[in-house]
């Protein structure tokens, strides 16, 4: 039933934008979702995505706008004059409004907000445009369905009435008191199954979780997904309702959340994405790739003080790989556990000391496994000489503790000065690895050769 | 409003336990909701945490057990006798019951359906357990509210009464035929501003995206993600309605899926934890610690054949560190866009000649930026020979560009063989581009020294 994009719908629409042929392309598109077109709209250049825009109607244009991802969008609205824009932004909700404005040039910004019809909604969005992007206030909606706690059960449904056209989605009705305060919610079920003259102050759920609008975005997500709730308040710290944020906000910034890591993990600056310019590519890649790259140019003057070992024994360089590989192995591995305890912020802190004794216990069990079999393979198969055998597993042992200790201990550090832990399992924590395995390696060498 | 758990508080609970202070336990807990409960249990000892799921009435211990994470859940069970079990899942939803029973051996189960005094909600389980866990089926609850398209509002609402014991959340009711045809649905919003009489037929929305049980969990994601919908009904092939999927289940399979990727990336082997025990820890990670060690012994054995090379330029062993750190980051970037873009199913594959052209332009520019540094660096700082210097950049050009190209491809090809295309970020790609790095820097040192 999901719509599903192939390069032939595609070649057809575009040969029929081509020849103006109004009727077909409205037809193509007639039995789709506004999110199926965004799709379609990646897929074109400006000039026929805008055709598209221009032949559907203003609602659902509107739709498909606010679908689109920021870094298209920002390129694509730059074809529409601000009089276009006002008309568009009458039909989006404030939240989505606010960050499509958001993205636009001051100037832009303000004769949108001049033009548009709905004052209203002009003012919900000045209101929205104070809050940090990435707070809860940043995140809500000022659309809601609101009731006073002394109102019947049919006063409610005519304030439902009211605000029908305005608010899509209406889950739960909030209610509060005189002064504006949020008091709790009574959902539609109730309103539905309750006599008109009940009370509202009787059926009432006073048990409402909200959040505070300076709260970040990862806390609201949080606690809707402990809560398993679909939309959650926003209030000021006087506890005054200020609007609400529904679940699919929630989800986008659970995705969102889950990029970043991935690009932190695997040293990408920034939104990198497959169709990037070859510029933007570049400037994504470069600035980890320096910094894996001075740290090998480090090794490599590490590596020269130890020269005339090499040269005695060259057989001592051929197990750099082995020993860096695996530290930057473990080092990942035990970051990553630490990366998932620290993303279950809900469970108390073990004691630190306790999870280093725990760390380095498994760390010296999975150093004993693999020096143990390394040096089998050194003696049996490669025929290694029996004093480097020796020194490559105790090397191994080392490195493995090492690597489990800076793994576990970086990212905690990093979590407590604000920076995203998840760096600690990239690039990063691989090359201090390379350089710590090296120095341990031909230390032990030293000493026992 | 969200409660933080602290330690003080779990000591005073874990005290009054002990001392059978029930009044006192049941107070510190009277304020909480279930989520709550369920986090204090992971912290607690399986007896005190089952005498706090006696003391609670059925109904909040049910919610509480249907929160717990299956891998607690399953032991913590284990103190339940199958009469107990019975008397929970009365209170359960039919989807998290048949998860709860479907972790159960088979006798506990069956032991426990024939138990159930709901027989309907019995019969709701046995239908589920039929259902692969990662289906739509496999998600799906059979508690829902639905309506035949010939009735009245008045005969809907009337049927919202029968069931509201039974369905939690009601999002909106299900249109169905006389045969069960799932056929669309209506809001409680119109139910609420529609007249007794008006018929659903008149009001009901057509135009209703659903998933049939055999799709995957991941397609039911994507699908609730593109479309922003709270809940979806599922339906057999014939398109009768079987259950529906609420948003909360999805933002699970979300949070699973990137933790998934995430272990796949780091080289961990199943559901690795912070408080796994020693024993699960090192199974999680001895295996792709095994694989990146063979690679290292591999890389060992290919070094042995230049021996004599690094006898006489012992300089020579120094950049190794270099050249593989610099083609494992750059294989790790690559696959980490390639992930990216394949998450994003929506989007047509772009020519994949074309992309991987893209690819190896972005390398060759990569690889230039970094062996022009690495070769002033070399000359400058290092003063490396300059033979070596030439040697090492030509190198690093060579195994940026092949790093670029099988970070590309390889997650291209496991996601083509179903493999989750993240392991490709992990240990195995950095193994194979550290032995191929090896190789690429040594024939290109024996061609040119």
């Amino acid at each position: 039933m999901a719509f599903e994009l192939t390069r032939e719908f595609l070649d057809d629409v575009e040969e029929a934008i081509e020849a103006r042929n109004d009727s077909f392309v409205r037809q193509s598109l007639e039995d789709l979702y506004p999110a199926d077109i965004s799709n379609i709209l990646y897929e074109l250049e400006d000039k026929p995505a805008k055709y598209i825009i221009d032949l559907l109607d203003k609602e659902e244009s509107a739709e498909i706008i606010s679908n689109l991802d920021p870094y298209r969008r920002v390129d694509f609205l730059k074809l529409f004059d601000t009089a276009e824009l006002a008309e568009l932004i009458n039909y989006i909700d404030s939240d989505d409004a606010a960050d499509i404005l958001n993205e636009q040039p001051g100037k832009v910004r303000e004769e949108v907000i001049a033009l548009l019809q709905n004052r209203e909604k002009a003012r919900y969005i000045i209101d929205l445009l104070h809050y940090e992007e990435d707070t809860a206030g940043g995140l809500m909606a000022k659309e809601l369905v609101k009731c006073n706690i002394n109102w019947s059960v049919v006063q409610c449904v005519d304030e439902i009435r009211r605000q029908a056209q305005k608010v899509e989605k209406v889950n739960s009705v909030y209610v509060v008191d005189d002064q504006g305060i949020l008091k709790g919610r009574v959902s539609l079920k109730k309103l539905v199954l309750y006599k008109a003259n009940t009370r509202v102050a009787d059926i009432y759920d006073d048990d409402v979780i909200s959040v505070e609008s300076h709260q970040s975005a990862e806390e609201v997500a949080e606690i809707m997904e402990r809560y398993d709730l679909e939309s959650i308040p926003v209030v000021n710290v006087r506890g005054k309702l200020l609007g609400r944020i529904t679940i699919d906000d929630i989800v986008d910034v659970i995705r969102e959340q889950a990029d970043l890591d991935r690009q932190a993990m695997t040293g990408l600056t920034g939104d990198a994405e497959d169709d990037d310019t070859v510029f933007a590519s570049l400037k994504a890649r470069l600035p980890w790739l320096m910094i894996g790259m001075a740290g090998g140019l480090l090794a490599a003057r590490f590596m020269g003080f130890f020269e005339n070992e090499i040269a005695v024994v060259p057989a001592l360089a051929f197990f750099t790989t082995l020993i860096q590989g695996t530290g930057g192995n473990v080092g990942i591995q035990s970051s990553s556990v630490i990366l998932q305890s620290l993303a279950n912020k809900s469970v108390i802190e073990t004691n630190t000391l306790q999870r280093l004794a725990r760390v380095l216990l498994i760390g010296i069990l999975n150093g004993l496994v693999l020096s143990l079999i390394v040096f089998a393979f050194n003696m049996l198969l490669l025929r290694t000489e029996f004093k480097l055998a020796i020194v490559v597993s105790i090397a191994l042992i080392s490195v493995v503790l090492v690597a489990s200790f800076t793994g576990t201990v970086t990212p905690l550090i990093l979590d407590k000065f604000g920076v995203n832990p998840a760096v600690a399992t990239g690039p990063f924590i691989t090359t201090a690895n390379d350089i710590l395995g090296i120095a341990v390696y031909f230390m032990t060498a030293r000493m026992l050769l």
